[in-house]
């Protein structure tokens, strides 16, 4: 293997690649990246097991050459040092060249680092995915879909499926749910192209937050191939791989009430700066809890007490206030993370009780839907 | 106490005396901030027993009212509940006012937030610095006293004395010298106003460094006062109060060596760079130890090897290199710090053989003077 690469380009690449290696893997050699150079280009491939990376730099790009390429080869190099040295080298041109057995040469400027390499021929095979289910989201779709959804999966292994966002395709719907037990996110879409049969994965919420750095932000389609234990995502030059969580996710469609008795619209924005003042003082005791009061008019309370630091109360205007009069208390951190999904936009929330899970959604749009739990305070 | 004030003012003032704030501290009160306000304004004061801060916002500035004052009075709240409350409340205006006892309400647009205070007689009272000794120093010469001497302080406490940076003022100049007993930073300058008889003080180094994030970026005069415990630096707004370090500083003058075998000069930014991705496989190994090596020509090897990783070798052009051919291993950590503290100028290095310390200084400017003890690996 013998090549001349842009060091821009590299770098970019092995940003994408980085995010799928871990420091603590199971298997050695995937602390390394594998780099694989033919006449085509340079393919860098990086994983922990459970999230594969591979990024393609190709040969030319609009005519303008990336890489030389004088002699074609794989080699698997130390993923951290290779990315630091990369970072840091003195001039954009890079020449890298195996020598003796797996030693490889890095030259930049006046510049030249030898690295111990490790046998290609070690590094696990890329999961082998089939298009059995294949199907295509625009990027910026899918980064809404993670955003929306991912922060609400559960933090605990204890029940390790509800580390997963749920993802649910039929009848021309893709259904996205994330839920930990105390609060749920789900996001509806109608995307033009669907999966030919119905289709039921949980993908891990580490997977998406991941590809999400990943994602461009762009409508760029991203090609989405699926088996029975894998997913695949496919931008331009990127391939994903993620596991798929193996288990039967709840039935979270009965959880939703359908029916409510007291309905506020607000502004997102205003109610989430309140809450966010008002679990200040939440904070301190354990628990971060902030308790939420409508009356006959349009003000809602939003109020927390901590014995030792002090209270706080606020009013906030509401948009719209009806049905029965309400007093309930929740996590102020599951209603900002709600808010901040819903994204300041005015929305209404819907309860059935002091008791009973509440709902929130965009006043403009049906697609998210945030679910809390309550807590006893009152 | 009754006032009403401007959240920016308040937050300024905020910010710097929460550098004195920390939550592992022996007197509970500790965890609080004073404020005191009368009728030419508000003071408000943080400590941690070693560092005190007091910052004093008047109640009028240029004609522009800041503060209106409706009644005097003094509370101790907690900091950081205190500081979070401010940075998030809902408009400029603030009202601030004790109710029963020492309960402290705090008012913004429509947020109203009730905190617990304690007594502010409970709070300990200033050190007492009388201008014993008492200088000036402009703040932006402070600052860089400041960054080229305090990275080399000692960060263990096993000799305490050299936690601290040594400050002597004899014969019309002021030397400030840091060192860890494997490096040592020595910045010499002659201010304009010195203190009246000689002085041998020695500062915190963790003092220093919250003080450098004080001082204002211009060359304000920076009043200093020194009894035999304390330093006071007062700036427009701010008094800066610190614990002085008590015991012998060690004689340093004699480390500093006289004479030289080889010497180099060579860009700092250029060498700076080289070290920095030479220790890029030096870090792999626990000691961080790069070569340099020096022949016959102009051109500096700078080396390392890690023998499960690799090894780097890189040429540096100098501009000049004199005196005998020299291999030297040392810290590339104590290199860099070294370097950066002469900030990117061409520097001349002194050695006087591979086992003795070896110094580094601006060919521009003799005030800065950084040594360094080699390490035994040729």
């Amino acid at each position: 293997m013998k090549f001349e690469i842009k060091r821009d380009e590299l770098l970019d690449g092995l940003n994408d690649v980085m995010k799928a290696i871990s420091q603590k893997v199971a298997i050695p050699i995937l602390t390394g990246i594998k780099i694989e150079v033919n006449e085509k280009g340079m393919t860098m491939t990086g994983s922990d097991s459970d999230i594969t990376i591979c990024t393609f730099i190709p040969a030319e790009r609009d005519g303008e050459s990336l890489i030389k390429v004088i002699e074609t080869g794989n080699i698997v190099l130390q993923a951290r040092v290779f990315s630091e040295i990369v970072r840091k080298l003195p001039t954009n041109e890079v020449k890298i060249e195996i020598k003796d057995g797996f030693q490889t040469l890095i030259r930049s400027g006046k510049s030249e680092f030898k690295l111990i390499g490790s046998n290609p021929d070690d590094y696990p095979v890329l999961p082998d995915v089939k298009d059995e289910h294949s199907f295509s989201l625009p990027a910026d779709l899918m980064k809404s879909i993670i955003r929306e959804t991912v922060f609400a999966v559960s933090q605990q292994e204890t029940r390790p499926i509800l580390t997963g966002v749920q993802w649910v395709a039929e009848n021309g719907k893709l259904s996205c749910v994330a839920t930990d037990s105390h609060r749920l996110a789900r996001r509806l879409t109608s995307p033009e192209e669907m999966p030919t049969d119905p289709l039921s994965i949980v993908i891990p919420g580490k997977s998406l937050q991941e590809l999400n750095k990943i994602l461009p932000d762009n409508n760029d389609p991203i090609e989405i191939l699926i088996t029975e234990q894998q997913i695949l995502f496919k931008t331009a030059n990127v391939l994903f791989y993620s596991r798929l969580l193996e288990g039967n996710y709840p039935d979270t469609s009965r959880l939703i009430p359908n029916e409510n008795k007291t309905s506020v619209i607000v502004n997102g924005r205003s109610l989430l700066q309140a809450i966010d003042r008002a679990s200040l003082l939440a904070r301190e005791e354990r628990n971060n809890i902030v308790r939420f009061s409508t009356d006959e008019g349009k003000v809602i309370e939003v109020s927390s007490n901590s014995p030792e630091v002090g209270n706080v109360e606020e009013m906030v205007e509401a948009i719209n206030v009806t049905g029965e009069e309400l007093k309930i208390s929740f996590s102020a951190k599951y209603m900002m993370d709600a808010l901040r999904a819903i994204d300041g936009q005015d929305v209404e929330i819907q309860f059935t009780g002091a008791m009973r899970p509440f709902i929130l959604k965009s006043v403009n749009d049906d697609s998210i839907l945030q679910l809390i739990l309550p807590v006893r305070t009152y």
